[in-house]
């Protein structure tokens, strides 16, 4: 066993740094000269974003703007529908996603969708696969999912109450915005539900990895777990750190962009799989829902896999001279503490979740399970893996 | 001061593993019908890569395939100009690079070459500027320059004894094939001077980079050459050690392709400065000569910047507890015993270079400096430097 052979090609363009929403509307009329605008609730109303972009917008001559906002968190496939009617209706060329994830994600949904006749579920449920999709161009305003440099996406039925996730070449964004100025308003809770998504990225790919000999790739998921911690510490200190912000506005970026993942092999997402149900039922933040699976699915796993845990603390942690159990087992805990330091919930209790749930979540998650083929975890192991989120 | 704006685009698809040379007969197609197959010297004829680039060819229906063989390490620019000969005489419309970053280069170079009217070198002199390029496709032999995923080349002046590099974004391959058991075959000494190399692209952002805080950047490159080091110990161990054969590939790769330097802003490349002077002059191998200029230049600038130096000396080679000037001191003794001990050269003399033409290297060294805009490097300072390396 060792790096396993791997196809690398990630096109999307990034633009970086303060000042830099402004180029919106050049690089979009790159793309497209018809434009649907999407995005989420009230805060880029809030924080001037959503002017800036509509001034960049008509400042480069894009005339024909179709706005379609209201993306909520834990994005619907009813409003993803909604989109592709407006796509449809004026033959829009281009979508324009200002916001975290959840509007980027419903951007890539539409722009497969609005150029199929089937339903755009029909992707979600593996029937249909995707051939071809609307160039995207993206404004970042939460640094959290990574979607705005990756070719994934997580959208949630509405009628059924399934959150399921695919990734296809085509819906990588021709070009993403990052610029950290316009995180300063986030507030602290999502600021830390952010730190913990990208963690969670990094600990599926760490841990699921099964190759013993991929130390390059180890090193540099290390590197970013370190500065999330770091830099989400410093941001909770004082929102407006520039410094502060773009190193972690950069790093979920890149814990999710395939640089990380390139020679892992086959990995798996169990803890987003068993979260994606909480999130999808609950409808919690992803990533609270993800700091309570995370110390239950790292608790589960040392007992069986304690080396690359063990490794981590002492790369990350500083932990030394332990035997590897116990020293997996003080990882844990110091990632346990540090969610609860940064105010995120680690326990269901704390989450709003009731215990008694725990089968009806463990089931809900089989589709998810089967869909991403992590065999390995029917609703026992998932139960026990949630017993130990109580 | 803090992480800079930056815009990163790298559209190079990589194809990385064991058994991947085949797959480029079938990437080749896709870019163009007739091809100039670019290579070097004979090694891809004895390890039986020249035959599998030219079946893949053959099978995937490329009949129109022009040979330009016989690239030399310090690649000239009178063997690039018969290359761009042969394009425009036929009318080719890609390039197949096999080879080192050599051959990449000099591929790079015909494909903006053949297609203007004036010199290839006017680009180098910064004279023209590149509009325009041919599809690259390359299969890489040696881990060492990154050019198979960077937009950078070096090309040597036959002429007037002139070794110049410049980078545009046109020059990035299009597809790169990376094939760790290809390397097998590449002797100790190349293997060494190759792992210099990739430290040398990180010391240069390492040191360089005048922002205090890119913390995210620098663990990434600590893991880089950490992981160059033992890595490379490993294959000279054994040299079909595989996991060890494509952890270095990778890392080679990894230390210029762009994902580094993302937001470290204006860094300068000093070493390789005063390094293209020496390999320019006295045709060694740009390693070999790196090897030799890396600890006089950390050695000069740990004088007056011991603090990066000191930083890397803890996280690279785990020393602790010493003044900060001791253990920047510690740092420097650390790289050159390790080239010491792979047999790279660390001073002039080993080079074969005599210490009295250090006033010539100096001097011949300061039209690169002009052309990277390096103004600190006087003639004056560059002996000091070279006077360190006795």
């Amino acid at each position: 066993m060792t790096m396993e052979n791997f196809v690398l090609e990630n096109p999307t363009k990034i633009i970086f740094g303060k000042g830099t929403v402004g180029t919106i509307g050049r690089e979009a009329k790159q793309l497209g000269t018809k434009i649907l605008f999407l995005y989420g609730q009230k805060s880029i109303k809030n924080n001037g974003v959503y002017d800036e972009v509509l001034a960049s917008l008509n400042g480069s001559g894009i005339s024909h703007i179709v706005e379609h906002g209201g993306v909520k968190s834990n994005p619907l496939l009813s409003h993803v529908r909604q989109g592709i009617k407006l796509v449809q209706k004026d033959n829009l060329d281009c979508i324009v996603a200002v916001g975290g994830g959840s509007v980027i994600d419903s951007a890539k949904a539409i722009s497969a969708g609005a150029l199929v006749e089937h339903d755009v579920w029909q992707f979600f449920k593996g029937k249909k696969s995707i051939k071809k999709s609307l160039p995207i161009a993206t404004v970042l305003t939460l640094p959290a999912s990574a979607s705005e440099m990756n070719s994934g996406m997580v959208i949630t039925n509405d009628d059924t109450g399934y959150k399921l996730g695919i990734g296809n070449k085509l819906l990588f964004p021709k070009v993403s915005i990052l610029d950290p100025t316009v995180t300063y308003t986030i507030p602290p809770n999502y600021t830390a539900y952010g730190a913990v998504d990208a963690i969670a990225h990094i600990l599926e790919f760490y841990c699921t990895c099964k190759s013993p000999d991929t130390p390059v790739q180890e090193r540099f998921m290390e590197g970013l777990i370190i500065n999330i911690i770091e830099n989400c510490n410093r941001t909770l200190q004082k929102g407006n750190d520039y410094s502060a912000r773009a190193n972690l506005m950069w790093c979920a970026t890149l814990a999710l962009n395939g640089w990380t993942a390139a020679g892992l092999g086959k990995v798996g997402f169990p803890m987003h799989m068993i979260e994606h149900s909480l999130s999808a039922i609950y409808d919690c933040p992803h990533g609270a829902g993800l700091s309570v699976v995370i110390p239950a699915w790292l608790t589960w796993r040392r007992k069986t896999h304690p080396e690359k845990i063990a490794q981590l603390g002492e790369r990350v942690f500083g932990l030394k001279s332990a035997p590897v159990k116990d020293q997996a087992h003080q990882c844990v805990n110091q990632f346990r503490d540090w969610f609860t330091q940064i105010k995120s919930p680690v326990t269901l209790t704390e989450l709003g979740v009731p215990s008694s749930d725990i089968k009806k979540i463990a089931e809900h998650s089989m589709v998810q399970a089967k869909l991403w083929r992590l065999q390995k975890y029917d609703t026992q192991i998932t139960e026990d893996i949630l017993n130990l989120a109580q």
